[in-house]
Parts: C-alpha cells; sequence; structure tokens
C-alpha cells in the first residue's frame, strides 16, 4: 500500500503520479470505511483527495500555509499531516476532530468549523508574512457553497488588494449542502461550461489574476497548474471543478444527501424519518400553512437538511421557499422585509449559525419591529465539537430589545406558538425548537401567547421553586419530584415560556412561600435566562441558583461528563439545595 | 422658490428639467444652512440630490418602494415627501431624524442607519410583492462604500436570482467614509474610466442587467436611465457617478471631512484636537508602537475619523495600517490571523459596529484563542439616535468565553491596559476606551493585567460597595461620597478592571461587613457585567442592585432623560438605598 509509505508531506514529494492515484484511491477506501462506522463529512472529504494530494506535492507545509475553509474536507490533509491512523485504526477512529486543529498538527492553523472563514483568515496570514518580512506561499482553499457568505466575499474583495503572494483555490464541485443559490453561482456554471473562458467572471472582476482547471480529481492537472501559481507575486485565484462524492456512486448522484451521514449512512437507503419529531410536526405545518396562505414562505440558508426539508418538501413550497445559501445576514434581513411588506415567512436556523447574524437581528429586524417568526433548532448543551456548540443563543437573542424568544416544551405548545407567532403582526418572535424527543401531552394548548411574559406555574409548591426552561423543564419536573420524594415538601415547578422577559407577578407572589428559586436553561448561563431573574430578586431575600452550561467552549466532551460538571442532574441539585 | 410648490412626490412630477434643476439647487442651499446649525451628514446628500429628484420623477412612491442603504443620503428625500420643513425651518430642525424612518413618512420603509442593509431587504420586499400578486417597482440605493459590507454582497448574490423586477442603484462617489479599498473598487474605477464599458464588471458577473449613468448629477440623464429600467423584469444595476459633496466646494474637495460634519463644521476649518483625549493618547501609543515594532498594525473598518487617524495619521503608519472598508467580518478574521501568525495588530471599532461581527468574535477570535487587541469606543448610554446605539457591546462581547474585556477608568489605566494587551500572547483582550474626558492621576499604573479578574479596592468601607465600571467608576465614587454625607458611614468602592469575569475572593470578603452591592455599568443591564455579580451573590444574604440601561432601543432621548429613568444620579441611587 502506498499510504503505508506515507506520514508527513514529505514523503508525498516522493511519488510519481500513479503512485499518487493509487494513494488517491487508498484514501478514498479509507475515508468510506470510517465515515460509515462514525459519521461525518463525506461528500467534500472524497471530492478533494486529488487536489490536497496535489497541494501537499506542489507547496511545502507547514512554512507554505493552507488554510480550509469550513474545513468540512480536511479528511485527505489528515491523512497526509501524519494522523492517518485516524482513518487506518478504528481504535483511534474518534481521536481526532472533523475539523483542522493546531493542537493536532503544526499543519492546521486555524480551528475551523463555520464556513466563509478562509479567505479572510488567509489574508491576515499573508498580511503578517509581508509585515514579518517571511517568504511562503499561503493558500485558503474554499468550496463554492461557502463563497456565497458574506465574510468570504468581504474577505475576497480586500484579498485582492495585496501586493503579494495569495492563492485561493476555489473547489467548486457544484453544490453546497443542497443546490447552490444566487448570481454567482449562475458565474461558476459558465465558467465551467467554458473551462474558464467566459466573458463575465466574478474573480477577475475582483482583481484577481485566474486560472481554470477543467478536471480537479486529475492530479497531474492540478499539480502542473499549481506549480505555475507557486510564489507567485500577486493574488490569484485556482478554480478547480472536482466531483463532490467521488469514488463512492451514489454520494455522485446524491451529492446532498452524501454531504455529510450518519454512522452506517453508506449501507443504509437514503435515511427517512419514521417517527414523530419536533421537525416533523413543524413540518406538517409548514405544508399545511402554505397552502392555506399564499404568503407563507419558508426560508433557510443552505441546511435544509437539518430540518428535514427534503427535495419533495421543497418542491411542494415551490415559490413559497428560498434557501438563500450559506448567507444568514442577508436571510434575517430579506425575512424582515419579507415580514414588513404583509407576507408571513419564517426563517429557521440552527443555534450555532445564527450567530452569524447578530446585527441583522438588531438592526434589521427588532429595530424595525418586523413580525418574523425564527425557529432556533439543535439549541442546547451537547457533546459537538468546539465550533458547533449550541449554547449562546439565549444571550444572543434574549438581550436584544423586542423580540420574543419562546421555549416550548412539548408538542401542543410548539404548534401553538409556531401558529401564534407566524399569524400575529406585533413582534420579532423565535421559538427554540426542542433539542430532545417529542413530548406530547394530548392536550390541545389554549394558551393565549400575546400576553407576553406570562409564566406557566405547573405544580404550585412550597420552600423550592425551580424554573426549568424549554429543554430543561423535564428536569425541574424531576428534580421537584425527587425533592418530595426525599424531603417531603411539595416544590414549585414553572415553565416559563418566554426566554425574553419576567413575569412580575408570579415571581413577587414566590416570595410569600419560597425561600429559593431555581432556574433550568439548556445554554449558557451568563447573559442567558436564569440571570435575568437572578436580577429580579437581588434585592430580597429570595435565594436564587441557576443553572445552565458555563462560558466556556466544550469540544467533543460527553454529554454525561457536561451535565455532572454543571450538576444538571436531580441528585445534584439536590445537594445544592441542602447547602442553603 | 421651486420648493415652495413641493410638498409630497407628485409636486416633483409637475416640474420641467429647468425646474428641477432649480429645485436641486434650493434643496443644496437649505441641507447647507441646516447641517451647518445641527451638525449631520453633509457630504453624502449633497451628492445625491438630483438623483433622488429624478427618483421621485420617475418612480412613484409610495407605491414602488424605495430602500436606502445607510441612509446617510436620505434628506433630499425627506424634502421631497412632506418634510420640508425640517431643513427650512430652523423651529424644526431636530424634529425629524437624519435617517429613514418609517414612523415620519409611508415613503421610508425601514429604520435604518448601520450599512449595507439595502439590498437584502430590497430582496424581501420584491419577494413579498411577488408572493402577494402585487406590481410595483422596488428600488435600492446603495453608495460604493456600503458595497463591500458581507450583507451587500449576500444580498446582490441573492437579489440577481429573482425573476422579477429588482432594481439597484449604485451611488458611486469614488468615496466610502473614508477612501475604499478593494478589489471590487478598483473595477467600479474601471467601469467609470470606460463609462460603463470595461470588459470585467462585477454587477453583470453577477447576472445582473447593468447601464452606466456617467453623470449622476445630471437630471435629464438620470431620467432617462431611470424611465429605461422602470417596470422592468429582471434584476438590474444602475452604476450612476455622482459627485459627492456637490455644490459645497471644499466638500467636493476633502471628501472624508465633509461626509458628516459638527455643528459649524462648515464655517470651520477642518476640526483639530487639541486637548487630550483617550483617541490621542490612544494614537501617540500607536505611533510610538509602530516605530519600535514593524509587526504593529493598526487595523479599522472604513471609520479612521471616528479614532482621530487623519491622512496623515495613516500615512505615517503605511504599510502598518489597513482600513479594510465596512467589512467588520473580514476586519475581525483578517485581524485574528495577523495575531495567530505573531504580528501585533489592533482592531478599533465603534461600539454599535462591533454587532456586526459576533460570528468572527466568537469563532475566528476566541475559539483560536488569537492575541489580538480590540478597542472598542464609543460604548455607553447616549442621546444617539436608535440606529446607533452604543449600549450593547458588554452583553455582547462579555458572553463569549476567553475574551478578556476590560474597561479602564484614568488615562494611566488605559495605557497600561494597551501596552500590556498589545504585548501578550494569551488573550483576545478588548478594551471599552472611555466616552468620557480624559481622567489622568499623573500616577503610572503598575498593575499587572495578566491576572485576570483582580478587581481594584480602592475605597475599603462598609455596609454598601459600590461597583463602578469604566465610564460609571466616577459615578461609583460620587455616590460613595455622597452616602457618606448623608449617612454617616463610608461605603465601599470598587473598580471591577474586567468586564468578563468575577473577583470570587474579593466578592466573598464583601461578605464580612456589607449588605448591599450596587453595580454600575454603562450600557445594557440584561446579560450585562453586573448581572454576573449578582449571580455570585444569589446564593447569600447579599443583596445586589444593577444599574445601567434597560433592554431597549431609545431614539434621540437626551442623556440627562436616560440618566433619570434609569436612576444613574447619586440621589436617585441613594434613595434605592434607603429602601433596603
Amino acid at each position: 500500500m502506498i499510504l503505508d509509505k506515507v506520514y508527513s508531506p514529505e514523503d508525498v514529494k516522493k511519488l510519481n503520479i500513479k503512485e499518487m492515484q493509487l494513494l488517491a484511491e487508498e484514501i478514498r477506501q479509507f475515508i468510506i470505511k470510517k465515515v460509515n462506522t462514525t459519521g461525518g463529512h463525506f461528500g467534500p472529504n472524497m471530492g478533494i483527495v486529488e487536489a490536497t494530494i496535489a497541494m501537499h506535492y506542489v507547496f511545502n507545509s507547514p512554512k507554505d500555509k493552507f488554510i480550509f475553509d469550513v474545513s468540512h474536507q480536511c479528511y485527505p490533509h489528515k491523512f497526509l499531516t501524519g494522523r492517518k491512523e485516524g482513518f487506518t485504526n478504528p481504535d483511534k477512529y474518534y481521536e481526532y476532530t472533523g475539523y483542522t486543529a493546531p493542537e493536532e498538527s503544526e499543519h492546521d492553523l486555524f480551528k475551523v468549523g463555520h464556513t466563509s472563514t478562509s479567505v479572510s483568515l488567509a489574508a491576515g496570514v499573508a498580511k503578517a508574512r509581508d509585515l514579518k518580512g517571511e517568504n511562503y506561499n499561503v493558500i485558503a482553499l474554499i468550496g463554492d457553497g461557502s463563497l456565497s457568505g458574506g465574510e468570504a466575499l468581504e474577505g475576497l474583495n480586500n484579498g485582492a488588494t495585496l501586493n503579494s503572494n495569495f492563492i485561493v483555490i476555489v473547489n467548486d464541485n457544484d453544490q453546497s449542502i443542497a443546490e447552490n443559490h444566487g448570481g454567482l453561482y449562475a458565474n461558476l456554471k459558465e465558467l465551467r461550461e467554458n473551462e474558464g473562458k467566459s466573458r463575465n467572471n466574478f474573480f477577475e472582476a475582483l482583481g484577481y489574476d485566474y486560472y481554470y482547471v477543467d478536471n480537479g480529481n486529475n492530479i497531474e492537472g492540478l499539480i502542473e497548474t499549481f506549480k505555475r501559481v507557486k510564489d507567485i507575486n500577486h493574488p490569484v485565484v485556482i478554480h478547480i471543478y472536482t466531483k463532490k462524492g467521488m469514488g463512492f456512486e451514489r454520494a455522485e448522484q446524491e451529492r446532498e444527501a452524501f454531504h455529510w451521514i450518519l454512522p452506517g449512512g453508506l449501507d443504509a437507503a437514503q435515511a427517512t424519518q419514521v417517527s414523530e419529531s419536533y421537525a416533523s410536526i413543524t413540518n406538517d405545518y409548514i405544508l399545511k400553512k402554505a397552502k392555506e396562505d399564499k404568503t407563507f414562505i419558508a426560508i433557510n440558508a443552505a441546511t435544509p437538511g437539518v430540518f428535514g426539508w427534503n427535495k419533495d418538501f421543497r418542491k411542494q413550497l415551490g415559490k413559497q421557499y428560498t434557501d438563500v445559501g450559506i448567507a444568514e445576514e442577508h436571510a434575517v434581513a430579506y425575512a424582515s422585509a419579507l415580514a414588513k411588506m404583509g407576507a408571513k415567512p419564517l426563517f429557521c436556523v440552527m443555534s450555532s449559525f445564527i450567530q452569524r447574524t447578530y446585527d441583522q437581528l438588531s438592526q434589521d429586524l427588532a429595530l424595525n419591529n418586523s413580525p418574523l417568526t425564527i425557529l432556533v433548532y439543535w439549541g442546547g448543551i451537547s457533546s459537538a465539537d468546539a465550533t458547533h456548540l449550541c449554547t449562546f443563543d439565549i444571550p444572543l437573542i434574549s438581550n436584544i430589545p423586542n423580540i420574543v424568544y419562546l421555549a416550548p416544551t412539548t408538542k401542543e405548545e410548539h404548534l401553538k406558538m409556531l401558529d401564534w407567532a407566524v399569524n400575529q403582526t406585533k413582534y420579532p418572535v423565535a421559538i427554540r425548537v426542542p433539542n430532545v424527543d417529542l413530548i406530547s401531552t394530548g392536550i390541545e394548548d389554549k394558551t393565549d401567547y400575546s400576553i407576553l411574559n406570562k409564566y406557566k406555574l405547573i405544580q404550585n409548591g412550597e420552600k423550592v421553586a425551580l424554573i426549568g426552561a424549554g429543554n430543561f423543564y423535564s428536569l425541574a419536573k424531576e428534580t421537584a419530584d425527587f425533592i418530595e420524594e426525599k424531603s417531603g415538601f411539595k416544590p414549585t415547578v414553572i415553565n416559563p415560556v418566554y426566554l425574553t422577559g419576567i413575569d412580575k407577578e408570579l415571581l413577587e407572589n414566590l416570595k410569600n412561600n419560597h425561600k429559593l428559586v431555581i432556574t433550568l436553561e439548556d445554554g449558557e448561563i451568563d447573559g442567558g435566562f436564569g440571570e435575568k431573574i437572578t436580577r429580579f430578586y437581588g434585592n430580597s431575600d429570595m435565594r436564587v441558583l441557576n443553572y445552565g452550561s458555563h462560558k466556556e467552549f466544550t469540544d467533543r466532551t460527553p454529554l454525561e461528563n457536561l451535565y455532572e460538571k454543571y450538576r444538571l442532574r436531580k441528585e445534584l441539585i439536590f445537594e445544592d439545595i441542602k447547602m442553603n
């Protein structure tokens, strides 16, 4: 096996073309096996194998700097930079992250997992090189899908002004996570069809020198072009046309389904959602509402799969669906304007990615008080990679004026809130879609959510009141039962519903026969929901304990360990209470 | 006077070319007089007078929708839409905002004051129109400077895919607030030089139909082109070349100085900073440091004037200066990479605009723990327009892991912190530059700021402890003195220094002989600094009161009224204490 001889980029340089082609094949086979076991980004990595080999053959990492965009495509790079056992040895499958990680290797410059950052980061690296009077190549590798993000476009605009070596490889596989959207993609298509020679050229218009490589999976051609731009003294774009999913037939054809897969995803037929979930009931609502109201429109930013919006679903919505591509800022402004003009937009987004659009939430949306509905998915503490944590959305959203942020706890609440949010015309409303298995009471929710900040008193007890928001309502209830069992008194249990405000009357009343209030939220405590409760009681005898995650980036830490650390268990909370 | 006959767009339509030219002259004279009295955006408004008249002549607002970018250029529009007395009648000079404001007129769709939003908002308006089966023109008016912002670029990319009327007027006056930066601007220059006919065309590359108007201050030519695109059935860009500051000679020449002026700014020679300020001492430091260390680099996003970085200052820095243009996301990633590579970047930004880059602060910077220094200017409660509030930066920054956010209270502290931040290599550090007159102790600050979260106990007293952060340290001290005078006991006074962490030891010790802790911060309480203190004491007998601004968008409210409302006066705080 060629791979047996390859430990570092130096070893790649000793191979001939034929050997590199064999190496590519070997790497592919290991990726297939590994990703089918652990899950992970499949299509992007399969497509970039040859380009990665060619990059390491021509350039000299780590002296030359590779900056991977979103790093969904860094597995082949890991094979060639001392980390191949993370793919070849099943015992080490979980040893390395799925993203670039400086703590793993000197060949990785940045910890990256959100898109559209590479060109901006690379511009900074190039500028640092120039200030220090150093001499090396700076190479950003960015996929076509990531290009539409504002940070990438800003970076391209400014990178063009560097009067020095600056190489942007555009890995064009004619696909974002789902299909691409936007005028830029028509231009990329034109460029592919004319082998780089069409009159309109987005990159040249921005001032880049430009090279086109028609077959981005042909090592020989890639090497030839990379050699031409190596040590170049000005900004250049190399546009390479690769095949997403290359080497695994179904992945080549179903490029969206195989962008990222679950363990076993290569064996199974396309995963189908069988049981009812918060996503499935939301989607049923969307289809129904879209039929009833032609101004209803579902919007997302390049991650339809996260919400279970498959091709058939999108087709059914037709013009009542917009995927803006990777462009969360645009998505919020666009949706805000739709709401302002009397349409009924629903923007769905992952908690980790709503971070990409704070100013638009504040200025385009909240300041204009547009009645947009936002569904925030996956919010909560998890064992995710540090780049994809979903614990910051409550501090982020809940301190912006005017926005109403709701935390449903059951199917019935979620549907009622959703319907209220979509049909009301007074506020921007965000709903934190529960990140847990669906809970159904079977009883229709008749709450009037237009009465803002009215908490639900579920169990009227004494001494201790537990306020459990959203996902953690269940923990509040369990803990209350545990306390009752252990201590003989019945604590109060509250579902606060609103993450953005205080039910002063209810909180005031608790003072009568409670000594301690406990808040539980599935996210960062700092700046979050619980601190607002604590502040309310700052001027009283009431004691308050806030539970949630700490202000930190955790990295693939098992959920149970995090719950332990944050004391998010009924036994631990009970211990804390006894200390009081 | 023609203006006497003009109350609404209908009246504009009755004028002939000659009359419209006279009208333009009249509007200019009133803008000169009014802005010289009140201060405001001067250059952008002077340049767009003819285009605004032509827009209202050809299109039918409010049926057709105008969406102004950043709305620095909406004054002529206000003249023509029922608000001219805001300029002609000195008694009404302060009646209207300097930005588009839906509460003022049906001709204003959005409240706007941050840049780069118009194209994204307009895309939403156009989509709403199409969903509702309505029929009107949607026109975004965006300046060349605003084009470099990610939200604008994302919007252009997606707007291109609308299969319906979508008109983007690019108001190119060859100038952002300061000069433009980026590859896009080389293309605009090329287009201007070739009267729109150069081979490379950024807008055509994105799929837009394209028209060029060489003299954007010629009403006749503008009308002709606007008529050609009126009711067009696809996306089009009209690139008009206007003269910033048109009609006021010095403003035409010194385009940066006259972008926005203070009252009296047209009479005075260019304003020069005479007395020492936090900006001036910072700039002295920057120049000195840049000479000593060739890897030191000062970075900003299109607002050098805010920091007192005039042309001479920028020239002195040479390659050690980057203005990325309006591109805050790129600025943070670029600066983070510079720091990571061992250079010493300093990024300066206004509090209101740091909102534009949350995800980059989190992912590109904090997650990578790059030792970047950020100076946040103008943070604090103010009588600013709702679009330019500077009260949200503490909640925004202080809940992101890894970042150290410092609040100096004197000249000596600021310089010591700045020097420490720039030279250390462990953390991203932000410093909230005081938004008050410079205070100097004359005593060198010898604090070691690498000992994180160590508060300064300034006055060791009893019963009540006042923790006054940054700008509000003085208020804490004053209040303590007032309490001592009125009640006879000496309260404790603390300068917390760190907005991002808790000095547990000091706070714990306060429990011994204090009953009440008061926090004071010059910004939003919700999610801010004070709540972290309150949470610390949640589980104790200590009472805590948090002072700061409320979660709301205030709009040109006099500062004294805000202080009254938020009880930010020693007498009011003393009243609150007595209630305890």
